[in-house]
């Protein structure tokens, strides 16, 4: 699957840009007292991660400013009236929220492990878990607020940050609240989808642009863009559970059923009249046979659920990369393009 | 004791303002959808609580606007370059800032009780109570982004806040530690104590300053008065632990020295040789007898300890209203300097 040419430039455009991501982290984000809390804040980040959303934040930055890729220092990009703008800050107080969110979802959903590491309330212990996310949560708008940029925007980006929080928050209520529910739409699920994961990537996108005293139709857009393409994202993660073999998947196929979360594709199946709850009949993953699971999808798939699904997360690509047309049409443009072909063409 | 007259001012001061705050709790803090999420969010801000520092903050505007007490709306009060800012917003922000902090803090404690009501995790679960947490802080940005200040200030008054939340968390984190120390020195508790609950005082005072443009020096005073009478108002309640009978306290007296907290108290004990360890040998609170603790305190009376935790609080109350001679002179500053006694002649 690495030989797609897509998928290849797009892990050339994160890989290119990791190293100074990393290294931005370390600065922004310092081992500093109480060294146990600031361990302990920034274990998951050192722990790795594509730096997907930064990529997504520096390309922006990019293509909004009409400059090569990578011919920019991302610490000091200009902008029009002359005033030199941090976008890499930016974009690491994202990822910085990123962590936050994943450390207390791990805490929430009793989940031991977390990019193949111990989750911190297990490299810790909970009330230190909790804290390390309290602290990454504030140092993240101090980071945004020292970007440099003229204080309007500067504002601006600090509001978008704190709306984004809130609707993580509440994504993450919603999606604990569906598992309560008798009957979820599929209009609320993409809503849910929306909030908790999408908002991320459409802040990434619009932050620089906002920073970069862009017009509010270039920033709509690159919001727009992330939560487009954000979407479509979780959406395909929703297949790729289904579809996956289970070792190319990090864990069991069709765990999703087991564990009986609403995905877009359940909700669909129900719509058509599937009977979702006895799919399969395991009660954990491990006991989940591939022949089960072939099974379910085979039922999935002829309800037309899982072709739902793709065609959904297609559609929000292709409506993404429109939404992309405000901008200049120059390479960061089509590499942004690429990374939203790239969220529902990866593998896994 | 309600005849002080001092106290009686400061609460005359606090009610005459808690209805307006309430009421604007309620305003920028909407029972939103999902519903639960903000049931359990507004859960703690519903229980009550004095709002002493809202009053603290809009005493300040008054007292840098030099305008009489309650002659302003709050929600548009004017500026010099004719702009109307919304102080109130900056008030009910580091109020629901400080209800996320006592609805984590009472996870991380373990304590079932706060305000006499069930804890937010006890109420609900300790899941949703993370979550709540974790909204009302983006919301607390989000409402500070509101206040129509000039954006220079407006921006300025969200990096106070990101600091002030960092400052808590890096407070907390310094709590715990100190319980598993063997050596903890006074100058090392009062950076704690600052931490953990002075700069939401100094932030405070200070934001309806910053909102306001006022001269940085005005700033800085404001800020310094709230470190300094929110650092004695922490040092006051530990004397009163010791020296208030328990149906006062509305807890056993003497319950710090069975939970083996260090305070100002015990640390500067130990630099006298006292052995603060062996000084009561009950396992928790209800078994400790009212002679156990007379008798401990006799010890740290005989050691200089209260009397010198009293004398720092006193001597940081008189720096905190000489602090605020940067101010005009003014009903709403005099009444600052009244809080500020207050909040070390209070009784319980």
């Amino acid at each position: 699957m690495t030989t797609d040419p897509t998928e290849e430039r797009v892990l050339a455009a994160v890989r290119e840009r990791r190293g100074q991501v990393n290294a931005a982290i370390d600065e922004d984000l310092p081992l500093a007292a109480p060294e146990r809390l600031y361990e302990a804040s920034r274990y998951l980040l050192k722990a790795g991660g594509k730096r997907l959303r930064p990529t997504v934040s520096l390309l922006a930055a990019e293509a909004v400013a009409d400059v090569p890729p990578l011919s920019v220092d991302y610490r000091a990009f200009p902008t029009a009236d002359g005033v030199k703008v941090d976008v890499m800050a930016g974009a690491v107080s994202l990822e910085i929220i990123q962590s936050f969110t994943l450390i207390h979802d791990d805490i929430m959903d009793d989940d031991p492990l977390r990019r193949g590491v111990p989750a911190v309330h297990e490299a810790y212990d909970v009330d230190t878990a909790i804290l390390a996310g309290d602290t990454l949560y504030s140092t993240a708008f101090e980071i945004m607020a020292e970007t440099g940029a003229a204080p309007a925007n500067g504002l601006e980006a600090m509001r978008m940050l704190a709306n984004t929080c809130t609707r993580i928050c509440e994504g993450q209520a919603l999606d604990v609240e569906f598992e309560h529910r008798k009957t979820v739409l599929p209009e609320e699920y993409l809503e849910m989808v929306e909030s908790k994961t999408a908002v991320l990537y459409g802040d990434a996108a619009a932050t620089p642009a906002i920073l970069l005293d862009a017009d509010d139709d270039v920033v709509d857009a690159l919001y727009d863009y992330g939560i487009h393409s954000g979407s479509a994202f979780q959406i395909q993660d929703d297949v790729l559970d289904l579809t996956v073999p289970s070792e190319h998947l990090g864990k069991q196929r069709g765990s999703d059923l087991v564990e009986n979360k609403e995905t877009l594709i359940t909700l669909h199946a129900r719509q058509q009249g599937v009977d979702v709850d006895g799919l399969v009949d395991a009660d954990d993953a491990t006991s989940l046979t591939d022949e089960a699971v072939e099974a379910a999808v085979g039922t999935l798939e002829q309800a037309g659920s899982i072709e739902y699904a793709r065609e959904k997360a297609r559609s929000l690509v292709e409506r993404s990369k429109s939404d992309l047309k405000a901008l200049p049409d120059n390479e960061a443009r089509s590499m942004l393009e690429d990374i939203a072909e790239y969220l529902i063409s990866r593998g896994y």
